[in-house]
Protein backbone atom coordinates (compact mmCIF):
# COMPACT_ATOMS: atom_id res chain seq x y z
CA UNK A 1 0.00 0.00 0.00
CA UNK A 2 2.28 2.50 1.25
CA UNK A 3 6.05 1.19 0.07
CA UNK A 4 7.94 2.99 1.89
CA UNK A 5 11.58 2.55 1.91
CA UNK A 6 14.57 3.83 3.82
CA UNK A 7 17.73 3.30 2.07
CA UNK A 8 21.37 4.69 2.99
CA UNK A 9 23.73 4.91 0.02
CA UNK A 10 26.07 6.61 -2.31
CA UNK A 11 24.90 9.30 -4.88
CA UNK A 12 25.66 7.70 -8.30
CA UNK A 13 25.29 10.28 -10.96
CA UNK A 14 25.46 14.78 -10.28
CA UNK A 15 21.61 15.49 -9.73
CA UNK A 16 20.06 16.70 -13.01
CA UNK A 17 17.39 19.59 -12.28
CA UNK A 18 14.64 20.49 -14.45
CA UNK A 19 11.50 22.64 -13.98
CA UNK A 20 8.34 21.37 -16.45
CA UNK A 21 6.01 22.90 -18.55
CA UNK A 22 3.90 23.90 -15.88
CA UNK A 23 6.79 25.28 -13.67
CA UNK A 24 7.81 22.29 -11.29
CA UNK A 25 11.00 22.15 -9.93
CA UNK A 26 12.59 18.19 -10.28
CA UNK A 27 15.41 16.81 -9.58
CA UNK A 28 16.99 13.01 -10.31
CA UNK A 29 19.96 11.27 -9.56
CA UNK A 30 21.35 7.56 -9.28
CA UNK A 31 21.35 6.22 -5.92
CA UNK A 32 23.78 2.60 -4.93
CA UNK A 33 22.64 1.13 -1.95
CA UNK A 34 25.71 -1.94 -1.30
CA UNK A 35 24.55 -4.11 1.38
CA UNK A 36 26.90 -4.89 4.48
CA UNK A 37 26.75 -8.01 5.84
CA UNK A 38 29.00 -10.27 8.85
CA UNK A 39 30.08 -13.24 7.07
CA UNK A 40 30.84 -15.73 9.93
CA UNK A 41 32.99 -17.94 7.82
CA UNK A 42 35.86 -15.00 7.62
CA UNK A 43 34.81 -13.44 10.67
CA UNK A 44 34.77 -9.83 9.01
CA UNK A 45 32.42 -7.36 7.45
CA UNK A 46 31.85 -8.07 3.76
CA UNK A 47 30.32 -5.79 0.77
CA UNK A 48 27.25 -7.84 -0.92
CA UNK A 49 24.68 -7.04 -3.41
CA UNK A 50 24.43 -3.46 -4.58
CA UNK A 51 20.57 -2.09 -5.09
CA UNK A 52 19.95 1.02 -8.11
CA UNK A 53 17.82 3.20 -7.68
CA UNK A 54 16.37 6.28 -9.17
CA UNK A 55 15.64 9.02 -6.52
CA UNK A 56 13.03 12.13 -7.78
CA UNK A 57 12.64 15.17 -5.79
CA UNK A 58 10.22 17.83 -6.15
CA UNK A 59 9.67 21.57 -4.96
CA UNK A 60 11.96 22.87 -2.48
CA UNK A 61 13.36 19.51 -1.52
CA UNK A 62 14.25 19.10 -5.63
CA UNK A 63 15.84 22.70 -5.38
CA UNK A 64 18.15 22.06 -2.13
CA UNK A 65 18.88 18.58 -3.52
CA UNK A 66 20.43 20.33 -7.03
CA UNK A 67 22.60 22.79 -5.19
CA UNK A 68 23.62 20.46 -2.39
CA UNK A 69 24.32 16.94 -3.81
CA UNK A 70 27.39 15.67 -5.92
CA UNK A 71 28.28 12.20 -7.01
CA UNK A 72 30.04 10.04 -4.75
CA UNK A 73 28.77 11.50 -1.25
CA UNK A 74 26.64 9.21 1.17
CA UNK A 75 23.31 10.14 1.63
CA UNK A 76 20.00 8.59 3.34
CA UNK A 77 16.91 8.98 1.36
CA UNK A 78 13.31 7.97 2.87
CA UNK A 79 10.62 7.86 0.11
CA UNK A 80 7.50 6.07 -1.46
CA UNK A 81 8.76 2.84 -4.03
CA UNK A 82 7.38 3.25 -7.62
CA UNK A 83 8.35 0.43 -10.25
CA UNK A 84 7.75 1.62 -13.29
CA UNK A 85 7.71 -0.37 -17.24
CA UNK A 86 9.64 1.43 -19.31
CA UNK A 87 9.70 1.38 -23.58
CA UNK A 88 11.85 3.90 -25.96
CA UNK A 89 11.78 2.44 -29.35
CA UNK A 90 13.05 -0.90 -29.70
CA UNK A 91 14.26 -1.58 -25.85
CA UNK A 92 12.33 -1.94 -22.72
CA UNK A 93 12.91 -2.19 -19.06
CA UNK A 94 12.06 -1.70 -16.02
CA UNK A 95 12.85 1.31 -13.76
CA UNK A 96 12.82 1.39 -9.95
CA UNK A 97 12.28 5.05 -8.50
CA UNK A 98 12.26 6.59 -5.11
CA UNK A 99 9.85 9.66 -4.81
CA UNK A 100 11.55 11.52 -2.04
CA UNK A 101 10.25 12.69 1.32
CA UNK A 102 13.71 13.16 2.50
CA UNK A 103 17.01 13.42 1.04
CA UNK A 104 20.37 14.46 3.49
CA UNK A 105 24.06 13.80 3.96
CA UNK A 106 24.45 10.83 5.70
CA UNK A 107 26.41 12.03 8.69
CA UNK A 108 27.72 8.60 9.50
CA UNK A 109 30.61 9.39 6.46
CA UNK A 110 30.86 13.22 7.13
CA UNK A 111 30.14 16.40 8.49
CA UNK A 112 27.78 18.96 7.00
CA UNK A 113 26.95 22.69 7.51
CA UNK A 114 23.33 23.53 7.06
CA UNK A 115 21.18 26.97 6.30
CA UNK A 116 17.75 27.36 6.01
CA UNK A 117 15.84 28.02 2.65
CA UNK A 118 13.08 30.21 3.09
CA UNK A 119 9.49 28.30 1.67
CA UNK A 120 7.96 25.43 3.17
CA UNK A 121 7.69 22.15 2.21
CA UNK A 122 3.94 21.46 1.17
CA UNK B 1 12.15 -8.19 16.03
CA UNK B 2 14.10 -5.50 14.07
CA UNK B 3 11.95 -2.44 15.42
CA UNK B 4 13.37 -0.27 12.89
CA UNK B 5 12.07 3.65 12.18
CA UNK B 6 12.53 6.79 10.11
CA UNK B 7 11.94 10.11 11.55
CA UNK B 8 12.08 13.27 9.99
CA UNK B 9 11.64 15.99 12.39
CA UNK B 10 13.30 18.92 14.42
CA UNK B 11 16.74 18.85 16.49
CA UNK B 12 14.94 20.02 19.87
CA UNK B 13 18.21 20.46 22.05
CA UNK B 14 21.82 20.79 20.77
CA UNK B 15 23.88 17.34 21.22
CA UNK B 16 25.61 16.17 23.94
CA UNK B 17 29.08 14.77 23.32
CA UNK B 18 30.38 12.53 25.67
CA UNK B 19 33.47 9.98 25.73
CA UNK B 20 33.12 6.67 27.82
CA UNK B 21 35.41 4.87 29.82
CA UNK B 22 36.40 2.17 27.42
CA UNK B 23 36.45 5.11 24.46
CA UNK B 24 33.00 5.04 23.26
CA UNK B 25 31.98 8.10 21.62
CA UNK B 26 28.58 8.87 22.02
CA UNK B 27 26.26 11.93 21.09
CA UNK B 28 22.62 12.34 22.23
CA UNK B 29 19.81 14.85 21.38
CA UNK B 30 16.07 15.43 21.42
CA UNK B 31 13.89 15.19 18.29
CA UNK B 32 10.69 16.15 17.85
CA UNK B 33 8.44 14.78 15.19
CA UNK B 34 4.72 16.66 14.56
CA UNK B 35 2.53 14.96 12.17
CA UNK B 36 0.92 16.54 9.52
CA UNK B 37 -2.02 15.68 7.79
CA UNK B 38 -4.50 16.72 5.33
CA UNK B 39 -7.80 17.73 7.29
CA UNK B 40 -10.23 17.52 4.63
CA UNK B 41 -12.89 19.58 6.91
CA UNK B 42 -10.95 22.95 6.13
CA UNK B 43 -9.08 21.18 3.10
CA UNK B 44 -6.01 22.38 4.72
CA UNK B 45 -2.62 20.59 6.22
CA UNK B 46 -2.77 21.03 9.36
CA UNK B 47 -0.10 19.99 12.88
CA UNK B 48 -0.78 16.65 14.53
CA UNK B 49 0.47 15.29 18.02
CA UNK B 50 4.09 15.38 18.39
CA UNK B 51 6.64 12.21 19.37
CA UNK B 52 9.39 12.94 21.44
CA UNK B 53 12.41 10.68 21.04
CA UNK B 54 16.12 10.52 22.42
CA UNK B 55 18.20 10.26 19.57
CA UNK B 56 22.02 8.14 20.09
CA UNK B 57 25.17 7.79 17.99
CA UNK B 58 28.16 6.23 18.10
CA UNK B 59 31.61 6.52 16.73
CA UNK B 60 32.25 8.40 13.70
CA UNK B 61 28.36 9.36 13.67
CA UNK B 62 28.76 10.32 17.51
CA UNK B 63 31.80 12.54 16.46
CA UNK B 64 30.03 13.96 13.18
CA UNK B 65 27.04 14.55 14.84
CA UNK B 66 28.34 16.72 17.35
CA UNK B 67 29.96 18.61 15.40
CA UNK B 68 27.41 18.92 12.68
CA UNK B 69 24.07 19.37 14.56
CA UNK B 70 22.45 22.31 15.56
CA UNK B 71 18.84 22.74 17.85
CA UNK B 72 16.46 23.53 15.53
CA UNK B 73 17.46 22.14 12.30
CA UNK B 74 15.39 19.79 10.29
CA UNK B 75 16.74 16.13 10.13
CA UNK B 76 15.95 12.95 8.83
CA UNK B 77 16.95 9.58 11.02
CA UNK B 78 16.93 6.07 10.92
CA UNK B 79 17.61 3.46 13.45
CA UNK B 80 16.25 0.97 15.87
CA UNK B 81 13.73 1.79 18.37
CA UNK B 82 14.33 0.70 22.11
CA UNK B 83 11.73 1.27 25.06
CA UNK B 84 13.52 2.00 28.33
CA UNK B 85 12.40 1.96 31.79
CA UNK B 86 14.52 3.93 33.91
CA UNK B 87 14.63 4.78 37.51
CA UNK B 88 16.52 7.53 39.85
CA UNK B 89 15.65 7.39 43.39
CA UNK B 90 11.55 8.36 43.73
CA UNK B 91 11.21 9.15 39.87
CA UNK B 92 10.53 6.69 37.09
CA UNK B 93 9.39 6.27 33.82
CA UNK B 94 9.95 5.42 30.23
CA UNK B 95 12.48 6.30 27.53
CA UNK B 96 11.82 5.98 23.97
CA UNK B 97 15.14 5.81 22.43
CA UNK B 98 16.81 6.01 18.68
CA UNK B 99 20.20 3.90 18.11
CA UNK B 100 20.94 5.39 14.70
CA UNK B 101 22.58 3.81 12.12
CA UNK B 102 22.01 7.36 9.74
CA UNK B 103 21.86 11.02 10.28
CA UNK B 104 21.52 13.62 8.41
CA UNK B 105 20.20 17.18 7.66
CA UNK B 106 16.80 17.27 5.72
CA UNK B 107 17.28 18.88 2.43
CA UNK B 108 13.77 19.56 2.18
CA UNK B 109 14.37 23.00 4.39
CA UNK B 110 17.68 23.75 3.90
CA UNK B 111 20.77 23.34 1.90
CA UNK B 112 24.41 21.64 2.96
CA UNK B 113 27.58 21.48 2.45
CA UNK B 114 29.06 18.25 3.45
CA UNK B 115 32.92 17.00 3.50
CA UNK B 116 33.90 13.60 4.12
CA UNK B 117 35.67 12.51 6.95
CA UNK B 118 38.20 9.74 7.23
CA UNK B 119 37.50 6.45 8.98
CA UNK B 120 35.40 3.89 7.85
CA UNK B 121 31.83 3.67 9.80
CA UNK B 122 32.23 0.03 10.88
CA UNK C 1 6.55 13.10 10.26
CA UNK C 2 5.42 9.62 9.28
CA UNK C 3 6.59 7.54 12.28
CA UNK C 4 5.56 4.06 10.20
CA UNK C 5 6.99 0.86 12.25
CA UNK C 6 7.00 -2.81 11.10
CA UNK C 7 7.32 -4.63 14.38
CA UNK C 8 6.99 -8.77 14.53
CA UNK C 9 6.42 -10.07 17.58
CA UNK C 10 4.76 -12.19 20.75
CA UNK C 11 0.78 -11.00 21.38
CA UNK C 12 1.45 -10.56 25.00
CA UNK C 13 -2.45 -10.70 25.68
CA UNK C 14 -5.74 -11.32 24.45
CA UNK C 15 -6.73 -8.93 22.49
CA UNK C 16 -9.62 -6.19 23.99
CA UNK C 17 -12.00 -5.60 21.78
CA UNK C 18 -15.07 -2.26 22.44
CA UNK C 19 -17.10 0.19 20.70
CA UNK C 20 -17.06 3.87 21.29
CA UNK C 21 -20.09 6.03 22.01
CA UNK C 22 -20.12 6.99 18.27
CA UNK C 23 -19.78 3.27 17.38
CA UNK C 24 -16.34 3.01 16.47
CA UNK C 25 -15.00 -0.28 17.08
CA UNK C 26 -11.51 -0.59 18.64
CA UNK C 27 -9.12 -3.42 19.47
CA UNK C 28 -6.25 -2.93 21.70
CA UNK C 29 -3.43 -5.71 22.63
CA UNK C 30 0.24 -5.81 23.85
CA UNK C 31 2.93 -6.56 21.73
CA UNK C 32 6.35 -8.10 22.96
CA UNK C 33 9.01 -7.97 20.32
CA UNK C 34 12.45 -9.19 21.29
CA UNK C 35 15.81 -8.46 19.53
CA UNK C 36 17.42 -11.23 18.09
CA UNK C 37 21.18 -11.07 17.35
CA UNK C 38 24.29 -12.86 16.61
CA UNK C 39 26.66 -13.08 19.16
CA UNK C 40 30.21 -13.24 17.83
CA UNK C 41 31.78 -13.97 21.24
CA UNK C 42 29.40 -17.31 21.73
CA UNK C 43 28.87 -17.61 18.20
CA UNK C 44 24.83 -18.10 18.48
CA UNK C 45 21.95 -16.33 17.76
CA UNK C 46 20.64 -14.64 21.11
CA UNK C 47 17.85 -12.69 22.78
CA UNK C 48 18.40 -9.14 23.55
CA UNK C 49 16.14 -6.69 24.95
CA UNK C 50 12.28 -6.31 24.61
CA UNK C 51 10.34 -3.14 23.75
CA UNK C 52 6.63 -3.33 24.41
CA UNK C 53 3.65 -1.86 22.31
CA UNK C 54 0.49 -1.00 22.94
CA UNK C 55 -1.47 -1.76 19.26
CA UNK C 56 -4.64 -0.32 18.72
CA UNK C 57 -6.92 -1.14 15.14
CA UNK C 58 -10.12 0.74 14.32
CA UNK C 59 -13.05 -0.53 12.07
CA UNK C 60 -13.16 -4.24 10.16
CA UNK C 61 -9.13 -4.74 11.67
CA UNK C 62 -10.58 -4.59 14.77
CA UNK C 63 -13.31 -6.75 14.67
CA UNK C 64 -10.86 -9.21 12.94
CA UNK C 65 -8.17 -8.96 14.97
CA UNK C 66 -10.41 -10.02 18.30
CA UNK C 67 -12.21 -12.54 15.91
CA UNK C 68 -8.46 -13.70 15.30
CA UNK C 69 -5.88 -13.35 17.65
CA UNK C 70 -4.87 -14.73 20.91
CA UNK C 71 -2.59 -14.73 23.42
CA UNK C 72 1.19 -15.89 22.59
CA UNK C 73 0.50 -16.13 18.53
CA UNK C 74 3.13 -14.07 16.78
CA UNK C 75 2.09 -11.41 14.32
CA UNK C 76 3.70 -8.87 12.14
CA UNK C 77 1.95 -5.33 12.57
CA UNK C 78 2.59 -2.35 10.31
CA UNK C 79 1.31 1.22 11.75
CA UNK C 80 2.11 4.62 12.80
CA UNK C 81 3.73 5.41 16.19
CA UNK C 82 1.95 7.17 19.13
CA UNK C 83 4.21 8.09 22.19
CA UNK C 84 1.68 10.15 24.58
CA UNK C 85 1.98 10.94 28.13
CA UNK C 86 -0.63 9.55 30.50
CA UNK C 87 -1.83 10.76 34.33
CA UNK C 88 -4.19 8.82 35.88
CA UNK C 89 -4.06 10.47 39.53
CA UNK C 90 -1.20 10.63 41.64
CA UNK C 91 0.19 8.31 38.87
CA UNK C 92 1.77 9.24 35.35
CA UNK C 93 3.83 7.30 32.58
CA UNK C 94 4.48 6.84 28.79
CA UNK C 95 2.68 4.78 26.29
CA UNK C 96 4.04 3.62 23.49
CA UNK C 97 1.50 2.98 20.96
CA UNK C 98 0.93 1.62 17.59
CA UNK C 99 -1.89 2.62 15.14
CA UNK C 100 -2.08 -0.27 13.37
CA UNK C 101 -2.71 -0.37 9.02
CA UNK C 102 -2.28 -4.34 8.97
CA UNK C 103 -2.28 -6.55 11.17
CA UNK C 104 -1.14 -10.79 10.43
CA UNK C 105 0.01 -14.14 11.90
CA UNK C 106 3.35 -14.67 10.88
CA UNK C 107 4.01 -17.79 8.86
CA UNK C 108 7.37 -17.99 10.14
CA UNK C 109 6.02 -20.00 12.97
CA UNK C 110 2.84 -20.80 11.65
CA UNK C 111 0.10 -22.18 9.07
CA UNK C 112 -3.24 -20.15 8.79
CA UNK C 113 -6.43 -20.23 7.28
CA UNK C 114 -7.99 -17.22 5.94
CA UNK C 115 -11.51 -16.14 4.74
CA UNK C 116 -11.96 -13.25 3.85
CA UNK C 117 -15.10 -10.87 5.52
CA UNK C 118 -17.31 -8.61 3.58
CA UNK C 119 -16.88 -4.64 3.84
CA UNK C 120 -14.13 -2.15 2.81
CA UNK C 121 -10.68 -1.16 4.74
CA UNK C 122 -11.54 2.58 4.41
CA UNK D 1 22.02 -0.41 3.22
CA UNK D 2 19.51 -2.68 4.42
CA UNK D 3 17.05 -1.88 1.77
CA UNK D 4 13.71 -3.02 4.35
CA UNK D 5 10.19 -2.40 2.84
CA UNK D 6 6.66 -3.46 4.66
CA UNK D 7 4.16 -4.19 1.50
CA UNK D 8 0.51 -4.65 2.08
CA UNK D 9 -1.39 -6.28 -1.32
CA UNK D 10 -2.35 -9.16 -2.80
CA UNK D 11 -1.12 -12.13 -3.58
CA UNK D 12 -1.10 -12.33 -7.32
CA UNK D 13 -0.21 -16.01 -8.25
CA UNK D 14 -0.60 -19.48 -6.16
CA UNK D 15 2.71 -19.64 -4.24
CA UNK D 16 5.37 -22.20 -6.21
CA UNK D 17 7.14 -24.20 -3.67
CA UNK D 18 10.31 -26.17 -3.86
CA UNK D 19 13.86 -27.59 -2.46
CA UNK D 20 17.01 -27.09 -3.76
CA UNK D 21 19.62 -29.50 -4.20
CA UNK D 22 21.04 -28.80 -1.13
CA UNK D 23 17.94 -29.18 0.98
CA UNK D 24 17.00 -25.60 1.52
CA UNK D 25 12.60 -25.05 1.03
CA UNK D 26 12.46 -22.12 -1.04
CA UNK D 27 8.53 -20.75 -1.82
CA UNK D 28 7.76 -17.34 -3.87
CA UNK D 29 4.94 -15.60 -5.32
CA UNK D 30 4.06 -12.42 -6.95
CA UNK D 31 2.43 -9.73 -4.76
CA UNK D 32 0.67 -6.47 -6.46
CA UNK D 33 0.37 -3.45 -4.00
CA UNK D 34 -1.59 -0.52 -5.43
CA UNK D 35 -1.23 3.07 -4.59
CA UNK D 36 -4.85 4.67 -2.48
CA UNK D 37 -4.61 8.59 -2.42
CA UNK D 38 -7.36 11.01 -0.99
CA UNK D 39 -8.11 12.43 -4.23
CA UNK D 40 -8.77 15.85 -3.06
CA UNK D 41 -10.70 16.83 -6.76
CA UNK D 42 -12.78 14.20 -6.11
CA UNK D 43 -12.93 14.32 -2.11
CA UNK D 44 -13.22 10.24 -2.15
CA UNK D 45 -10.00 7.48 -2.05
CA UNK D 46 -8.78 6.26 -5.62
CA UNK D 47 -6.74 3.45 -6.47
CA UNK D 48 -3.38 4.45 -7.95
CA UNK D 49 -0.36 2.98 -9.42
CA UNK D 50 0.51 -0.54 -8.95
CA UNK D 51 3.95 -2.22 -7.66
CA UNK D 52 4.63 -5.96 -8.59
CA UNK D 53 7.12 -7.94 -6.64
CA UNK D 54 8.22 -11.29 -6.54
CA UNK D 55 8.18 -12.22 -2.74
CA UNK D 56 10.47 -15.21 -2.07
CA UNK D 57 10.73 -17.19 1.91
CA UNK D 58 13.16 -19.78 2.92
CA UNK D 59 13.15 -22.60 5.22
CA UNK D 60 10.14 -22.58 8.07
CA UNK D 61 8.10 -19.83 6.56
CA UNK D 62 8.79 -20.73 3.08
CA UNK D 63 6.85 -24.39 4.28
CA UNK D 64 4.37 -22.25 5.90
CA UNK D 65 3.67 -19.68 3.22
CA UNK D 66 3.10 -22.66 0.57
CA UNK D 67 0.54 -24.55 2.96
CA UNK D 68 -1.25 -21.18 3.82
CA UNK D 69 -1.40 -18.28 1.26
CA UNK D 70 -3.82 -18.87 -2.62
CA UNK D 71 -3.79 -16.22 -5.08
CA UNK D 72 -5.87 -13.29 -4.45
CA UNK D 73 -5.24 -13.41 -0.79
CA UNK D 74 -4.60 -10.24 1.22
CA UNK D 75 -1.37 -10.31 3.09
CA UNK D 76 1.14 -7.80 4.90
CA UNK D 77 5.15 -8.84 3.50
CA UNK D 78 8.08 -7.40 5.55
CA UNK D 79 11.60 -8.20 4.09
CA UNK D 80 14.56 -7.34 2.08
CA UNK D 81 14.25 -5.75 -1.59
CA UNK D 82 16.84 -6.98 -4.11
CA UNK D 83 16.64 -5.50 -7.84
CA UNK D 84 18.32 -7.94 -10.13
CA UNK D 85 19.11 -7.92 -13.81
CA UNK D 86 18.35 -11.14 -15.37
CA UNK D 87 19.00 -12.18 -18.80
CA UNK D 88 17.93 -15.72 -20.52
CA UNK D 89 18.65 -16.08 -24.30
CA UNK D 90 17.33 -13.13 -26.34
CA UNK D 91 15.63 -11.36 -23.47
CA UNK D 92 16.73 -9.63 -20.43
CA UNK D 93 15.17 -7.57 -17.74
CA UNK D 94 15.05 -6.19 -14.11
CA UNK D 95 13.23 -8.57 -10.98
CA UNK D 96 12.27 -6.56 -8.07
CA UNK D 97 12.44 -9.30 -5.23
CA UNK D 98 11.32 -9.23 -1.51
CA UNK D 99 13.47 -12.01 0.45
CA UNK D 100 11.09 -12.04 3.44
CA UNK D 101 11.33 -11.88 7.00
CA UNK D 102 7.86 -12.25 7.97
CA UNK D 103 4.38 -12.51 6.14
CA UNK D 104 0.82 -12.76 7.19
CA UNK D 105 -2.64 -12.85 5.91
CA UNK D 106 -4.04 -9.25 6.10
CA UNK D 107 -6.76 -8.86 8.79
CA UNK D 108 -7.91 -5.70 7.78
CA UNK D 109 -9.77 -7.89 4.66
CA UNK D 110 -10.31 -11.09 6.70
CA UNK D 111 -10.05 -13.63 10.09
CA UNK D 112 -7.54 -16.19 10.04
CA UNK D 113 -7.17 -19.51 12.57
CA UNK D 114 -3.55 -19.90 13.58
CA UNK D 115 -1.93 -23.33 14.25
CA UNK D 116 1.80 -22.68 15.37
CA UNK D 117 4.68 -25.51 13.32
CA UNK D 118 7.19 -26.98 15.44
CA UNK D 119 10.51 -26.18 14.42
CA UNK D 120 12.23 -22.45 15.65
CA UNK D 121 12.89 -19.92 12.98
CA UNK D 122 16.58 -19.25 12.57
Amino acid sequence: MSDLVTITGVVGSDPRHNVTATGLPITNFRLASTRRFFDRATGAWTDGETNWYTVSSFRQLALNTARSLRKGERVVVHGRLRIRAWETGERSGTAIEIDADAIGHDLSWGVAVYSKTSGARL
